[in-house]
């Protein structure tokens, strides 16, 4: 019987051994730079760059940066040195691609919080309303949220251009970079689109999971790491399709969580899904199945609850009994399940350097098991 | 007496004989491209993104990329040959960057129209509106033209990185390339910012103007062309300098016709800037010397003016009127002919190839002396 390899042991020091912070220091050195640079340039707007540089540095799991880190080092990828210090930046500048995703999405979203903090609209919002100042505070908290978002996403570009990677690696590196920024921005705006047209059905879910979360959160990332590596096109292919399984398993898996996650656990609301209307796949799978029974009460109750406002706790309470009994959550956890088993098959086939291989299975064990 | 140099006459055929049209073109198989692989990946996007497209090709002077186009032949760059069609993608790319700031402007702003049609917003929002979807119509629109801004900012990136220049002059564009986006949004945010703190210093109407206008629209794009051609640094100097000065008229003959401009001619309603609280530097020095002169009452007029939307055409002519009066017009022609005539003094100083220098001379006078 073949043993299981163990996790691997990392030198704490090195980039492996903590690739989450390394990625926080190139990010925390090259805003300090660009921060710099514009504060000197015109010191008011210095001044709400400076928001922007702690909301990047404020949290988040780096998860496509350590995404893209693995597939590196599993093809070849040198885990120090000028290359890998290079590759470190290249792959760290995802972070601000999110955080645009994340400054405009809440403020599509009219999100008031983000990491227990409000979000950049609102904070600017509110730094208008203090100071008295004309016009509408809610517009202006918008334009600054723009713009910051859009500095975001030109400073991602920047810092990926700029990254010292060999030129014909960078080159490599640019069909991931472009295809990843419009599938993110595709998947945005076929969420919008899916809640607008109150689509229930599978596929739109689906959709909308595949490109925001699978390909922009998962796939690319693996990809870009690999291309950055220069390693050939069938350890490519099996890296994105091990990526694209993981990370629809990943999104199924939020999917169940926004509905029954524990929010001292999540930071979100208890059902927060159900009230901003999100059509998730267990949404669409529930009511399919209510249908299909006949259950139209329980039909109704569900569809009265998605994007209702004012949802009591018992109504989510309610809602959450419903979708386990009409089967949506063994469902779900049937399909991730087996996107997980594929997806560690394929991994496994594709016979990366060590550790990678190891690193990047518990990586999507944790993604898919998670409880937050 | 020395000759002043004739206009050059250029083979129709050639870039230098139709910037505008080579910039068109370049755009247009751009954009026709990446919307393919969009509709392919995401065919509601890709309906979506056809009418950024339209909105890119649908107008618009050319002005970034012939600027950048002329510093580039003016400083050795070939008129014609791969690295000219290289050089031509390349500046091309600059209106990508203008259509993704002028969706976002006119979200912040909420302008209905722009060059005589709905702005995005309010296009998509109409959509919205028309089908019957759920949810509210403005919130849809604005959702749609942030991520069409901020995919048209993608893909500027996308096409600059891809244009096939060469590898060290390409990395000699990345200094005027990252400058020039951090200054546009910096311009934008400080725009915003003048008008929400209503201040009136000729300090801010300048700033605002000299990052927005002179730098992201005169000033970066030429030390792009400069840079992309390898030219040394003295020359990159003279061209910014001249950049900088030519910018600047540029604006404040904006600020002229905002006021003052045939309503036929500029698309915009008369007297659209005072409707909108504009702080120009007109407005500015309007008001100095009405304080400076005891006029109490001009000033008063002025100042309710500004930024009322109920604003009378009566007004609209009365503040024309105290702004000639008070001698702010003939201030902001003195400084637009004193700037035009440094900037041409330092551009014959620089010494480009021929024809550039003259063609770069007549934009700067055109421009500066436009009537719309």
């Amino acid at each position: 019987m073949q043993q299981a390899p163990e996790t691997p042991v990392f030198d704490p020091e090195s980039i492996d051994g903590a690739v989450a912070d390394h990625v926080e220091r190139a990010l925390a050195d090259y805003l300090a730079t660009r921060h710099a640079g514009m504060a000197e340039m015109a010191p008011s707007f210095g001044s709400a760059v400076g928001s922007l540089a702690e909301f990047v540095l404020g949290g988040g799991k780096r998860l496509r940066p350590t995404f893209a880190w693995w597939a590196w080092r599993g093809t070849g990828g040198a885990g120090a040195g000028e290359q890998a210090d290079a590759v470190l930046r290249a792959v760290s500048a995802l972070e601000l691609i999110q955080a645009c995703a994340l400054v405009h999405d809440d403020l599509m979203d009219a999100s008031a919080m983000r990491r227990g903090k409000p979000t950049v609209h609102v904070s600017f919002a509110a730094r208008h309303r203090e100071r008295g100042w004309l016009g509408e505070s809610e517009r202006f908290g918008a334009a600054a949220a723009i713009l910051l978002g859009d500095l975001a996403l030109a400073w991602a570009d920047d810092m990926f251009a700029g990254s010292g990677v060999d030129p014909r690696r960078q080159a490599d590196g640019q069909v991931p970079w472009r295809a990843m920024r419009a599938e993110m921005l595709a998947g945005q705006y076929l969420d919008v689109l899916t809640q607008a047209k109150g689509d229930e059905s599978a596929e739109a879910a689906l959709s909308v999971a595949r490109m925001k979360t699978a390909a922009y959160t998962v796939e690319r990332p693996l990809h870009l790491g690999a291309a950055l590596a220069g390693a050939p096109e069938p350890t490519i292919a099996a890296l994105r399709s091990f990526g694209a399984d993981v990370g629809l398993a990943f999104q199924l898996r939020d999917d169940l969580l926004g509905m029954f996650g524990d929010t001292d656990v999540t930071g979100k609301p208890a059902g927060d899904d159900l009230r901003e209307g999100k059509r998730t796949l267990l949404m669409s799978v529930g009511l399919a199945n209510a249908d299909a029974a006949g259950r139209t009460a329980d039909a109704a109750l569900l569809r009265g609850a998605l994007g209702d406002d004012d949802l009591t706790t018992a109504t989510v309470e309610r809602a959450r009994e419903l979708l386990t009994d009409l089967g949506a959550v063994a469902e779900l956890d049937r399909r991730i399940d087996e996107l997980t088993g594929t997806a560690l098959a394929t991994l496994a086939a594709a016979d990366l350097d060590a550790p990678a291989g190891k690193v990047l299975s518990d990586l999507a064990v944790a993604a898919t098991r998670r409880a937050h």
